[in-house]
């Protein structure tokens, strides 16, 4: 999916939410146990009850892993379902892979050639030959960390060199060479609140996908106050708050009303802009 | 495995080789093709060959990855088989893993509770939370990323602060605290030459993994000369210089004679100091 086509998505919704499918089997209702696949299974009902109000879908890869083969055949169900069944869903595979060159091609073989997801979460510390392969896939996107939303975004990220430029800084500037606006985006902390100012002062154009509302604490309302672009610029992820909204037997209808009052506060934004 | 026993491995062996299974069915000789699991057998046959010159093995998820779940059966069944074969090796997943709390505890279940593998490669960008899930599995080492092998580390990790500390070097100060000798390990790139002298005023005890060695073109001779500590306190990586020595039929005899030569090597290193 282009630039212009999720723009376009996020003016026809009203919406700029991103559902993380951070599906663990310990945290979802125990009755779906008993199905032979119950991560997809979980992840079908969350998808079609949530669709109407998200733009993308954001399956965390260690919770796949986490069980192994059947974890990876659930990952590759989901994402043949989303494929099929949301076609005008933005589908980002967060993985936070990254390596030296030659390994780096592999993994964008893997999650833009073989499963053809739309983007894919980076990690920046090993440098541009550790991303620049996974930019050469038309219509495909990088997202690179840069501020991320946990205690430890503060141990690295915000080291300021001689000239008071700090690291996530550093890598927003150097980073913008190696792609555009059109194929890549960065990770930004809703956490991080003012930050986002002194990240658009940066990276003007480039949309940032923003985890960290909800369970982590962060307030929808600063986000968009500060990172919000004419063209939207933002995609704000909810996993937690959203796919376990109820641990019980209505879960499908407990997500659909979380995701739908945060479509509506981002409806909201949007219009006030 | 432990730390004492790890040193107990290099002295025996005379040898501080890792062996990465960087597995490309692109490289392998091509009448494996044939064969019901190609991965697999390629690998079989190399550890083999090379398991008297080597102390550990080192597969790489990339390349299994990118063969979706016919590469992660390959990956799980030749952890199997060095669990069962090669019980004294070192076995590590290079991974390059590291996400928030909650994501990196997933993550270390599966490459320690589920694949029960001695260490995984952690990149250290997202800070204190994003690794130290993986530090309390016992027995298990978190190897983190600190000065690459790679032309990219130099794009952040060389990045000096107003103090003069470079990042890498930040990374080492800091993670140092989050767990010990006994539990972590560094990955810094044999390319990277005097830097070990650097390394070791930081961290003098912690064993480091090299990779870089061979086709990067880091010199054994200059890692072993400013990074060796009385213990070793190394692992040199070689993956596709032993791995594709030959991509005839003689392709295990190729990875032994190969091994066999940088054990030589590093014998005369062990004997030298």
């Amino acid at each position: 999916m282009n630039r212009q086509q999720l723009i376009e998505q996020i003016k026809t919704k009203k919406s700029f939410l991103c559902v993380g499918l951070d599906t663990d089997l310990k945290k979802i209702p125990q009755h779906l146990l008993d199905d032979e696949d119950p991560i997809f299974t979980f992840n079908k009902a969350v998808i079609d009850a949530t669709a109407p109000y998200c733009v993308a879908y954001k399956p965390n890869l260690a919770f796949y892993e986490a069980f192994g083969i059947k974890g990876m055949v659930a990952f590759e169900k989901t994402v043949d379902y989303l494929k099929a069944h949301c076609p005008d869903h933005f589908v980002i595979a967060d993985a936070k892979r990254g390596d030296i060159g030659n390994t780096s091609a592999m993994y964008a073989r893997t999650f833009f050639g073989e499963y053809d997801i739309d983007a894919l979460t980076v990690a920046p510390y090993m440098g541009e030959d550790s991303v620049s392969p996974f930019l050469t896939y038309d219509g495909k996107w990088v997202v690179l960390l840069a501020l991320t939303s946990n205690k430890g975004s503060h141990d690295f990220q915000l080291t300021a060199d001689a000239g008071g430029e700090r690291l996530f800084e550093k890598v927003l500037r150097v980073s913008r060479q190696w792609g555009d606006a059109d194929n890549m985006m960065y990770v930004v902390g809703a956490t991080q609140g003012k930050m986002f100012s002194d990240i658009r002062r940066i990276v003007p154009d480039h949309f940032l996908l923003v985890p960290g509302v909800g369970a982590q604490g962060g307030s929808l309302h600063e986000v968009c106050r500060y990172g919000m672009t004419d063209d939207c610029g933002l995609l704000v992820n909810s996993s937690r708050g959203i796919i376990y909204a109820s641990q019980g037997d209505d879960f499908a209808e407990a997500a659909a009303k979380a995701a739908h009052e945060l479509q509506q506060e981002m409806a909201a934004e949007l219009a006030a802009r």
